[in-house]
């Protein structure tokens, strides 16, 4: 659990704390090949996990959906999800190209049918 | 989100030293009627930012599409995201109701077409 280890990113607590005027957020959504499989989401988990070695991420968040109220705008039909920061693009490039990166994808990608991509700059 | 430090004695969370482990994150992205019109992108981040003063929120972050690779998978259609922590669900049901996010709805939902909402809670 990394909520404090980019304090600056996530909390305006942090004695230093100005909030990042130029942070990367990538935030990525998967759905299963097996919807709710116990085992595909543990596996797919873990390699998520693998990710934290590379050191252009600044935060790496993983999770599921949350027990909040069911609206229409809410899309709760993923399975699992990464939220990640960056400093900048081009760090976020760097990640995209790691071999760390690159051994997860080939490693998990057959568990996913559908992965979707939000990538926010801060403003 | 207060880890440890004098500030923690401040916080309503310093009953625990350990980090939060059951984070939400809840995550809006609006696509505006008018797309990538500047004078309404400025108006939601205004309203959006009025919602700073909700006090269950820990954290907030809004942002606009990051310059990153285009990929098929990245959704860069929308306009504008906020990305919000809150301790845990209930709390996210108490930001719901709160009267600065209702007025918030009230006076910029005509500047929104479509409205996608990811919660997540961490693992």
């Amino acid at each position: 659990m990394a909520i404090g280890g980019a304090g600056a990113a996530l909390g305006p607590t942090t004695a230093s704390a100005a909030p990042p005027t130029a942070a990367l957020v990538h935030h990525v959504f998967f759905w299963l090949k097996n919807p709710g499989a116990a085992a595909d989401r543990a596996q797919l988990i873990a390699g998520l996990e693998t990710l934290r070695a590379i050191p252009v991420i600044r935060t790496l968040l993983i999770g599921t959906p949350a027990p909040t109220e069911n609206r229409d705008v809410v899309d709760a039909s993923y399975d699992v999800s990464e939220l990640m920061y960056f400093d900048n693009a081009a760090d976020q490039k760097t990640y995209q190209d790691h071999e760390i990166h690159q051994a997860f994808v080939k490693n998990c990608s057959h568990l996913w049918q559908r992965v979707v991509v939000y990538d926010m700059q801060t403003v």
